[in-house]
């Protein structure tokens, strides 16, 4: 079959990282009938969560970078669990959870650092409903966490 | 077929506006199977973000009639999606992000806004399962973010 | 078939409470398909909300606690819209709100109190994807408030 969201890593440059297993309590990834439910993968720049608030330390250029960074994550998640990714036909849902100071309210543009990321590299299949907003904090003081509905084949 | 919900709109003195697209990055509501996520909306009031924080200058009724708004928006992002308000056999969840000072503790009561006029608009197939919460900030500093799940013919 | 799920929660020595309608306007659990999407639960205590914010007065050890009373009501919630808990046959997806002061980091501590009880409960059935974060208020001021997507027969 097609190789083309692969060949379209290799062009972006990317390499999915194995992904971190979350412990013994919950899955990064659940399966119901055709709709696969991957959990909230917090932003991390070198391995460490990529800590920061939006509008207080962190500016919008570096919270769209750190989203980018959570979608290749969920890339990373969904091959892992899938085994080949030409398996995703629809990426459905994306929520994205902007760690935001209260006056901050660009959550939109920090969020289409993944949803580029995601139509990048599954074209018209990448094409999502989303969400996003700003939260008062999030796991390990992270600056964003991204969850992500998709339909596989 | 049943006109029942677009005489029902016609009844409450409802308008669908057009729906603004959201740019190239993502899409107003994806369908997968039977079920459509409706992607998250901001309150609009005179085309504009219906700005502000609940608990810091927005009033819990205020937060109601934004909420509300938010409902007529998102039945108008169905209407342009499904083509007919009558295909909705279903509304399944609707989460309900009120944009809350840190002590504001009444997103329920706001939230019902919109929960009422999806049950006025579409009687027992507009009840709903949701959940309601306060954020810290939303995108364009609007004081109510909505989106929601539906089931479809 | 099998007790196994009443017997589990009888050696746990957990009682299910009557879940309490929430009044006209939400249901507490809505399914399309084979999926039942729960409304979102808030943290109670003897019957009342269980206010407080992480971070502020609210430990990481208590919201754990909060986060399993959670668990069991949204069990109790379960138990009243399908008749018979074994009727579910996967835990999909947990949505954990934690009502966080701005610098609170630990979400997903909390979370694994209602992440456990389920495991305990379900078994393998029971393993959920989930995200964890962290929000300005929650409805009544309860510190926890936990949504759920479960499969079921």
């Amino acid at each position: 079959m097609s190789d083309s969201v692969y060949d379209k890593l290799a062009q972006l440059g990317i390499t999915l990282d194995p992904v971190s297993a979350p412990g013994a309590l919950f899955e990064m990834a659940v399966q119901t009938g055709k709709t696969l439910f991957v959990s909230g993968h917090i932003a991390r720049k070198n391995g460490a969560p990529w800590v920061g608030k939006l509008g207080q330390g962190v500016g919008t250029e570096e919270g769209g970078s750190a989203a980018r960074a959570v979608a290749i994550d969920l890339l990373g998640t969904l091959h892992a669990t899938l085994g080949d990714l030409n398996r995703v036909t629809r990426v459905v849902k994306v929520m994205s959870l902007v760690n935001s100071a209260p006056d901050y309210t660009e959550q939109h543009i920090v969020t289409n650092g993944a949803s580029a990321l995601l139509l990048e590299v599954f074209g018209e299949k990448g094409r999502h409903a989303r969400s996003a907003f700003g939260v008062a904090q999030l796991p390990m003081g992270a600056c964003v966490e991204i969850e992500m509905v998709v339909e596989v084949a």
